[in-house]
């Protein structure tokens, strides 16, 4: 198996963009039961409230999380065993983790305005193929041509209008053309859709590991759902903490031994100088500034790593429930 | 989020009866496959047999509990731990679970009749929205208006052709456009409908508690498949016991903690004066008089209660793994 | 329930390779993003590649598992507690166990060739039917006719064109209207199609044992996921193993309930005198020769077996953490 690429090359180079659309119809047509809202921006893009002026919820979440796999991973809600405190977990698969975790589902794409008081968001989902703004896409190879596109950005506010026409004009797509769905941390759909990165977050780890990109085939993994809390520092907190204390994947790579066993002892959480406390007391120890936490921290907490070419299988950290506990508000 | 309303003034006022439609076409379309019969009515109506004349099966219930939910929630089959002595269980996700289990799962429209010797079913899905016949439905404020509809009927006999077409008339369908889906208690298809229910029970509890339904956002439930017996009375105790002794619902609720952390004491089966013994036994000892016992018996083994103004969480209950095995019948 | 018959006077006689076709095309249609391959045989036949000259993935070996079980069963991914070491299983059910299982997904049909150095694979899939070649396929009595079929051959070559133009021939369908997927032992399409046939394993055991399979009425199983090995004896052995030591399947019957305790008893793994040593193990103690291997050893590790008509459930067998890890090659 290990002759075979499994990088850019033998992508597909167009199709990432149509793939999705009929997913983005689907969630429009049923936004009433949904409990989601659409409204139309000046420019005539489609804003789609999951959960600032609406209730949203769980199926809203976890269609949202396979629009950010563009339609190319499976996202399913389910009760692990039942004497577990947080049982209900969000489990993901792909047909490529490489191309749809970070070609399509990683948010990476920084969006920022300074109209209307200021504005930050994270983009996630097919656009960013189509705008290309980021080294990781164009690392990747990855391109895509399309007329109408989506993206999916955690934020409770809506982008200023101005902002919006400049994520069209940078896809190539007229406004009208241009699907944003908005997904607040404090959501249930924003929980679900972000804990839906578990494997998303072990392959960004991977490629910072710069552990060859050509050299993972799959990946499947599963976190538990948080609940989401209405301070967003805690809500945020918990959504990182689904993952780096319970989250778990399972990756099949080719290679040698010896960097297969490396990576499932660098990949876990654990192996960050800044796991062992709820991410919301790392974040608050360096006073907000994401920029000083170790970007080594976002990772699961267990990792499996089977490697093809010799068939051995290699584990890596461990569940943490106290501090899951701690950090998830088991009321009294 | 505790200003945004989450009842019926929120609710699509049409369009349940079609949503459904296209799984009702699906069913019978596959009918020999899932070993189920479609028989004509005197009427015209569409009669679906699931497990009266026909063996049925798991995959016939699963879809037809995913009908009772109006095409707006799903149920999945899967194996929990592998150690569990009762390991697959009936999971269920829903759109919204107010409308969904209360709008169209609970079976909650009594159909009796005296002719052909005497009949007597209750009937959950779609129609109810039709026929607007339960304070429930009214209460809850949805309506609907369709062409075509379809009822499922938890019964092993046919109904008789007045009744039918009294169905019919109710909900302002032709004969022709009604489809009735008869599912024994004691067939496996049977079985796996009436677990599907574990969210809607906990939710007609919550409503039956007199927690505002409008502060219920979301839910998620899973309880055992029971073995099926082709004694009715210990075949419908097994399917109150699967969620009674091993259902488990996270509920995910506004308001106070107080009144959340009131409804995670009271929510749980084993706060009924009636818990404890097998479902079947309790029956019994009421001389088989369904209006003795307490109604707040009927409700999920475990319960996890999330309220999302606060972010805490709080629980009520656990498993009865006893009180199961002695229901579930283990040969030696 | 014991009145009704489920053997083959009851199924639909034709419309099996009807019913898998969509799942072919779909296949087909999202190759690229599923890392599987498409040629043209000379004579015009489909070969689809699934791990031979391409990484293939998860996703296509679910999608594959459902090919073979012509599209009337599920196949999922899904974890199990994550304390487990070997966590993600595939999990299965069906319409109809002895229809899809035995007619279409169990691996019966016997191809060889002597052209280019020889070849022999089996044939697993609807065309089975169609080529009705298999004493087992005449005994169920289970008939199709189409135009267009399918066939998935677990192996790493490619069959020879005069064997491709014998298997349309058998089948009665132009080469052009045949697609032959392959899918070899050591990749990971080919571990989830193979540990998708923990049911089917069972069924066919239930067959050799002699139960009558008119009184078997449905069945769910499940498996652990085997990490691939490129040894082809290892990855072989594995795949067993996934089913001998850590399979589940629960079935439910009809008849007395001495005859479903007996099949409890006679059909988990541990019954078989060559039960206890990984699976590469055994076949190398008979040299290689398939022949010698009790074929009763082929099985689940634990059975549950419900008898509908008596409502009793009976077990059998254990799970073998041990002989798992033994086989599956936990590196250091």
């Amino acid at each position: 198996m290990g002759t075979v690429e499994g990088t850019a090359a033998n992508w597909p180079q167009s199709g990432l963009n149509a793939q999705v659309q009929p997913l983005v119809e689907d969630l429009l047509r049923n936004r009433d039961w949904l409990r989601i809202k659409t409204e139309r921006t000046e420019s005539g893009a489609t804003l789609v409230d999951a959960g600032i002026d609406t209730l949203g919820g769980l199926e809203a979440g976890r269609r949202i999380a396979e629009i950010c796999m563009a339609g190319l991973g499976r996202a399913s809600i389910s009760s692990s065993q039942p004497s577990d405190q947080w049982r209900w977990r969000i489990g993901v698969t792909t047909c490529d983790p490489v191309l749809v975790c970070l070609g399509s589902q990683y948010a990476g794409w920084m969006l920022s305005s300074e109209d209307d008081g200021g504005f930050f968001a994270l983009g996630s989902g097919p656009a960013r193929v189509l705008a290309g703004k980021e080294e990781l896409i164009q690392e990747l190879g990855v391109t895509d041509s399309a007329d109408q596109t989506c993206l999916v950005l955690e934020t409770d506010q809506r982008p200023p209008n101005g902002l919006v026409e400049q994520i069209a004009k940078d896809c190539g797509v007229s406004p009208g053309n241009l699907t944003l769905i908005l997904t607040p941390t404090s959501s249930l759909a924003g929980a679900v859709q972000i804990v839906g990165r578990v494997v998303e977050v072990a392959m960004h780890k991977v490629h910072a590991l710069e552990f060859p990109m050509g050299q993972v085939v799959d990946a499947a993994g599963s976190a538990p759902l948080p609940p989401p809390s209405p301070d967003f520092i805690t809500g945020m907190g918990r959504t990182n903490d689904a993952i780096l204390f319970d989250g778990e994947v399972h990756l099949f790579v080719n290679g040698p031994d010896d960097q297969a066993r490396q990576l499932a002892k660098e990949l876990p959480s654990s192996a960050s100088r800044d796991y062992g406390r709820p991410f919301a007391e790392v974040f608050q120890a360096y006073n907000g500034d994401f920029s000083k936490i170790d970007p080594l921290l976002f990772s699961p907490a267990r990792v499996t790593i089977t490697n093809l070419e010799s068939g051995q299988t290699f584990r890596g950290g461990e569940g943490n429930r106290n501090a899951l506990n701690a950090s998830f508000g088991e009321g009294a």
